[in-house]
């Protein structure tokens, strides 16, 4: 047989998802599973999107513009200026799902075996893409005794070298919860013009910031407004993961004919669901933003105040996105979350989380933590907790 | 500012759409354009895929698996046994797009620098998946003068080097509508196993075979069975291109492991539209397929009346598909692609095709061909034609 291209078969298999079989056999001896190991929120799709698709049903469904639909690229147009922003819809390009912003954002500023910044913990398909990409992500870790907070400026910079093409960021963060600070986000913009790099920001988590914070976005820094890129995606705002629906946003004319020319290339993102985006951005509650931001809020609250003074267990508040990275009392958390799921259960039930150190690309790191996606009811988030803790007192590494 | 990459700098724009300006600015003057430059078909898609979107609107939008909705893919395994292929479900992964299909083939079989040899003039979209996938496409010339079918085998073997990773057709083609016979497929099995390379196959058009004839896949070759990956979509089958649904498939096990970490970065394709998809297939018209391959079959037939035995104007009958490459006694047939829509109509009304050049990877070849799809009702097929036939009668280099 052929051997396969030796990039793919380097690949990383999802973390998030490898313990999936683990989950399958424990619900089928019975078992149920609480999962708070990946950010599929629960919160209802908002109706105006089945509104549209009930409306919108044409003849032929058509390939749409490269560039999305003027639609919905108005609508995002609109939603950025609620937050003072204002974005042509020229410097809009909707893409399939947020993934796929993420692969532009990198074909279109790096050449293959060029390098780009990150700071791990960080979003594990991001290695997928870089993959794809041939990117080598160069990673910088954040600690969790810090909040998962930028390290020093001196720190990133001795990272760069002639090969380094961009910084990538996550805030709000997945998998950390953890907001950057109008600081923090000025020196990265001190750093990027200083080294010539773009600044690649994912910011699909921006309307979930706690505690009566809001989300400076990197397209709120003048002075380098040609050189971000941001990646955005409707499936955390709106829950609607399935519409594979995001966008990438610049200002930098360049970038955006080269996303382009990648997007003719795919023909279009999916037509119907881009009528169901638009209608949501236009049709929403006047309080849908803040219900569900305080709806997060309320969810981690709860997972503070179970997991708070639990002994050895360590983090610090998650500022925002529905995501903690959590320090555990067990030498190995790959094998704690599977036993979890092989030898553990409460009256039934087990709670399944991610293993951390698949969010880190620096080996060894991570191992004693795992991340938590806060997205059940407070009441289930309360009984998963629960045994999370019961499983704790129980292992023996 | 800052460069973007090279490799997006050297994209070639999409040579269909590139006219697509001059087509707007006709239009706002009050001209009527017939479009037979791009692949978009008229048929209405089957009215299965409005009724699954009615009947399964969930609460949450979710994530779907990442190698696609069981129904789907079980879908698909029905469709192909109709022809007589076993295909295990764990034999198909379902794409966003059969371009999704086409750059997991590359990336799967192919690292950067590797290349794949392809029959010219082929389908556009290629060019900007091998840029992606950093894949050399190496082209072997197929003639107008022998309705564009395979050159000698030794020509083809001629340009295999020792990074040839694959060969890649498309049949029933684009753009030129030509259906490899199954012996052209037996030189090609031969090819494949005596230089131990993959055999990528664009089956898109399959059930589009004129004339009584039938399409002999890929996948029917035994011999060959873990070295074909075919590449299919529902876009043109179904007239549901802006669905965004194809799917890959492969008998090699690890080529379909990989596949799916490529799946899992980009986490899954619309959710939605596989319900669509699935309904369709189960839910067809008994003669539907004979019933669309007997329209484009008699619009090729228009083709044919109107076009044969003009002066200067050469092909040969396409045997399947709904395109035709044209050879035009113009000596730069993209520059009256461009007057066609700049200085010429007949009663208010004018034809747009598509430039040939662009879909040839060797310059200077294609230069007084177009491609013409015959996705029209005949009688506009029958009219854009006359207007065609006026033009090159008007037309002087």
């Amino acid at each position: 047989m052929t051997d396969i291209s030796r990039r793919c078969a380097d690949m990383q298999a999802s973390p998030i998802r490898k313990l999936v079989p683990l989950a399958n056999a424990a619900k089928a001896r019975g078992t149920s599973v609480y999962h708070l190991n990946i950010g599929q929120p629960d919160i209802p799709t908002p109706p105006g999107y089945w509104n549209a698709l009930k409306d919108s049903l044409p003849n032929v469904l058509a390939y749409g513009p490269s560039q999305g639909l003027p639609v919905l690229r108005e609508a995002i147009s609109s939603y950025y200026s609620r937050s003072g922003i204002t974005i042509d819809t020229d410097e809009i390009i909707i893409t399939t799902g947020g993934s796929e912003a993420v692969y532009f954002a990198f074909m279109t500023t790096c050449d293959h075996g060029d390098e780009v910044i990150c700071f791990e913990p960080f979003y594990t398909n991001y290695n997928g893409f870089a993959t794809m990409a041939g990117v080598k992500l160069v990673p910088v870790t954040s600690r969790c005794e810090n909040g998962f907070h930028l390290p020093e400026a001196l720190e990133i910079e001795s990272r760069i070298t002639d090969r380094t093409r961009a910084i990538l960021i996550c805030s709000p963060n997945n998998p950390t919860g953890t907001v950057l600070s109008p600081e923090e986000l000025q020196t990265l913009s001190s750093i990027v013009q200083k080294h010539n790099l773009y600044l690649l920001s994912d910011e699909v988590y921006r309307d979930f910031v706690f505690d009566g914070g809001t989300h400076l976005s990197t397209l709120q820094l003048p002075e380098i407004e040609d050189r971000v890129i941001v990646m955005d995606s409707i499936s955390k705002r709106f829950s609607s993961c399935g519409a594979r629906l995001g966008n990438m946003i610049s200002r930098n004319k360049n970038i955006m004919d080269a996303a382009l020319k990648l997007g003719q290339a795919r023909l279009c993102p999916p037509t119907l669901a881009q009528y169901g985006a638009a209608r949501i951005y236009h049709n929403l509650d006047a309080n849908y933003y803040s219900d569900v931001m305080t709806t997060y809020q309320n969810r981690r609250d709860v997972l503070i105040e179970e997991l708070s003074g639990v002994d050895g267990v360590f983090f610090l508040k998650p500022e925002g996105a529905f995501y903690a990275t959590i320090q555990l009392p067990v030498k190995d958390a790959d094998r704690f979350a599977s036993w979890m799921l092989t030898d553990f259960q409460l009256e039934g039930e087990t709670t399944m989380v991610a293993p951390a150190a698949g969010f880190y690309a620096t080996p060894g790191l991570g191992l004693d933590q795992i991340r938590i996606a806060f997205v059940l009811s407070e009441e289930k988030m309360r009984k998963a907790l629960e045994i999370l803790k019961e499983g704790l007192k129980v292992y023996r590494d």
